[in-house]
């Protein structure tokens, strides 16, 4: 079976700070910390794209484990944002990494419960097809389409890329998936010429589904969520993330949080929280992951390190 | 097994003749008719957008054959030409089909490759979470992107929508799938403000690759081309097909070709020359299918018409 063996990650330098920003947006310091939960934004260069981020994960990945590119049977990368609409982002990845010609190359649009869908997909892609190494990367920086001035958006979001080496080898393996999309809603997170959320509405959708899609995960797989070990939560914000918490009774000591210091990085979230854990995890250890936003959409995942 | 079961289509009735452009772009009818292969070009309607062209598949697929929305588990669309870059396509689709909650929806960025790729994505995702029916849509409207002073694309590309039902009860199964990329070629084929084609780089691309990957599933599967009775070649222009024939040396009588009256419709030409067929298809008939295109990409796939 296919598992998630590393993670490489990669963070723009270049912080924004909200706290800079209280006056221009009429908002108090507690507002920044306790509700929206980004002291500061990680800013990718203008010239900075998605492929981009993409390498500078991949060489993050390199520092932790050896990676021989010829062995790498599939490339996909999940991005809203890519550097062009045509090709796909994962072609100009597979060229700048000289992946090898037998590598199959797409990419998956979704946006934050994009890295939990993708692993489903990707590691079904390469089940079926008897893949054993592949590479999934997450880069969606919202910094080219925020508004900087539109208070619902301006103030969240983080640019980030990562990329998971999924393997038939690894450790760390899915026991199921779960999956939704309000299509009716989409309205709520959209882009045409500047990026237009509806916080209202995205917050009480969240707050619904994400609650009931856990639920449901754990009664399929008969788990107890006190036998879960950690939480992943995409980090949509502070607020969104202590609501999903105390709807669902969670011990706070196993939820894991860390968008201080570079916002809401989209489908990067999570990839980024589980980059830090994921050698620390020990054998029989249960992990649960929930991805929600764009789309509406959402998705959820328990995964179990093995060994 | 996943498998698929019917194709809707939807071609729009405008059509744009490159009869009359001869003069224009200095050509001969000879040219447009042995090399080009496509004497009109269908055209959407400038308010249509991806989603549009899948609902209008959509109608004609409920045509064929009885689909209860209630039990659509997975709903994709191939597109890089999406309504939005946020939200994902397969999205609005959702809604606008009122699908139910539980269903999962995503969209898979690829160009004339899309479909056999995203058959075999979309196929090993449901069978991975116990899915037993699947929207697959494609949808890539060319029109709204080629400049139409452009010799090199304006000629080409038509607009369509299609529409594959996948169900665990389908007689149509795949036997093996072949992948590749050649991420740095990507600038063959690529759009900026306006689509780009570096027409000669792709024929060659198209004219070495694909005919490897055909020989190469069959070599995997141990079948003899004569044993293949239909093939579906993406229709990228009567002379790609002419030449992919010539170098595999295939009976002309089995390959499929039409784009005569509608183009080079980008993910939905495999889809369109197969919804005229699957109902004919014989039990033990074996098909071959193979795109390529942006990316540059290719996908080649061998099903079997069971029972």
């Amino acid at each position: 079976m296919i598992g998630i063996s590393q993670i490489g990650t990669y963070i723009p330098e270049t912080k924004v700070s909200n706290l800079d920003l209280l006056q221009k947006f009429d908002v108090s310091k507690d507002f920044i910390q306790e509700k929206i939960g980004v002291l500061h934004r990680a800013r990718k260069g203008p010239e900075q794209k998605s492929s981009d981020l993409c390498i500078n994960a991949f060489d993050d990945l390199k520092n932790k484990v050896s990676v021989n590119i010829d062995e790498i049977e599939c490339c996909v990368v999940v991005t809203q944002n890519p550097d062009f609409n045509i090709p796909h982002t994962s072609a100009i990845v597979h060229g700048k990494l000289d992946l090898p010609e037998n590598c199959a190359s797409f990419d998956i649009s979704l946006g934050c419960s994009g890295y939990v869908y993708a692993l489903s997909i990707v590691m079904a892609f390469m089940q079926a097809n008897g893949m054993t190494k592949g590479l999934l990367f997450t880069a969606d920086p919202y910094s080219d389409i925020v508004d900087e001035n539109d208070k619902n958006t301006a103030l969240l979001f983080g640019d980030a890329g990562t990329v998971s080496l999924l393997e038939s080898s690894a450790t760390l393996i899915p026991l199921s998936f779960d999956f939704g999309s309000k299509g009716k809603g989409y309205k709520g997170l959209m882009n045409e010429e500047k990026l237009y959320m509806n916080g209202r509405a995205v917050f009480g959708f969240s707050a619904t589904v994400v609650p009931a899609s856990i639920r449901k995960l754990l009664s399929k797989l008969n788990i107890a969520k006190e036998n879960i070990d950690r939480w992943y939560l995409h980090q949509g914000s502070r607020y969104i993330i202590d609501t999903i918490v105390q709807r669902l009774e969670l011990d706070e000591n196993k939820v894991v949080f860390d968008m201080y210091e570079y916002g809401n990085t989209v489908s990067s979230s999570i990839p980024m929280l589980l980059s830090k854990d994921i050698d620390s995890l020990r054998p029989g250890e249960k992990i649960a992951l929930s991805g929600f936003g764009v789309g509406l959409s959402w998705s959820s995942a328990i995964f179990e390190k093995t060994n």
